[in-house]
């Protein structure tokens, strides 16, 4: 059976499970450790990083943006990366957005110092940080907004790469009860769309013992 | 005329001037300096940063992942991500090596501190990030030499993104002085091979006032 590794908040995961789910590929999930270094993941990604996909064939391929353009490639029903080169630009160019600038501008700031610190021992959280990761989220939700005023979906007309990465970063910031939608009615919208979509039960059921979500977080009339 | 801006130490628009001269494709170069966000330039990019190629036709793309699979997708020669998807999985992990974990763990701590810091009066370089960029330098290398002991290349037979990318950040990294060849010579061996291509001509020719490369830098006999 096909094996996704990863870790569950982990917003790179996360894009992956949500494509799979789209793609409608069947896989199982093994929770990786990935601060344990075990050998034989090594061998799988010796950048010692998760999600890593493991083929039936056992074929391994690691890294989400590249796992991405993988499953794209060789899954091609639905496309998500869109048609034509400007389009599959636009599309990257939001995906990036999220995976890269999101990431460290937001989500990193939050994961980091709110779970990874706390169930890894690490110290305690540093406050700026998990401010400044608040802070910056408002301009990132009314960028969401403002695509979503001109287009159906991030990227264009069709569901894109661009939604799957933005779900994956935006559900495990609002899984830390992180977001305010009232303020961000247009992202909200956007959202609730996103999370009535069969590939995200799998993402909205994740339970990690001892950091349980808010009530909002499953909820899909939130 | 196509053109890029950018910033000449930049290791990410870098690896775009490398790929337009591999598909021999002409661009005249801007200069943008990101930190006076111009508004014109954050039209043409909303993220604010560089390489933005401008097509003749005004078609703008950003991000150097982006601008990358978009060239090799419009210029098919030569082909520079692979032919099968796994190959271009291991074109994209190995890129993806060089631009995520090589330029958090090496190129930006070096660029950032010695340069960025020093040209817009941002500090003291922090000497801990440089010496940790230092420390780090050295097992890339060793990847790169232990690569190379089985393939050509560093993503296989063939010239590939893992190869451009390797090269924007190196050459980075040896303008500022920072590798010590002679303790790698099987990555030694590859960047003299990745010099001599005419590609590399307009990078090994760069110079900032007021920040000499050293006498190695441009030597193809190095």
């Amino acid at each position: 059976m096909r094996t996704l590794y990863h870790l569950p908040l982990d917003p790179d995961c996360r894009l992956i499970r949500i494509l799979l789910g789209e793609k409608r590929l069947e896989f199982v999930l093994k929770t990786e450790q990935v601060w344990q270094r075990r050998e034989s993941f090594l061998e799988l990604n010796p950048a010692g990083e998760v999600p890593v996909l493991l083929e039936t064939d056992g074929t391994s391929i690691a890294g989400a943006p590249v796992i991405a353009e993988y499953l794209d490639e060789v899954y091609r029903d639905p496309p998500l990366i869109g048609a034509d080169p400007l389009d599959r630009a636009e599309v990257r160019r939001l995906a990036q957005w999220f995976a890269v600038k999101f990431a460290r501008e937001v989500s990193r700031n939050l994961i980091e110092e709110k779970i990874n610190k706390r169930f890894l021992k690490l110290g305690q959280p540093n406050a700026s940080a998990i401010r400044a990761g608040l802070a910056n989220t408002h301009y990132h939700l009314d960028y969401i907004a403002w695509l979503c005023d001109r287009r159906r979906w991030l990227a264009g007309e069709t569901y894109s790469l661009a939604d799957v990465t933005a779900a994956a970063h935006i559900s495990a910031v609002d899984y830390l009860g992180d977001i305010n939608w009232d303020k961000h009615p247009g992202a909200k919208d956007w959202y609730a769309r996103v999370k009535s979509r069969p590939s995200m039960r799998a993402i909205l059921a994740d339970h990690i013992a001892g950091a349980s979500p808010p009530a909002h977080y499953a909820n899909l009339d939130f």
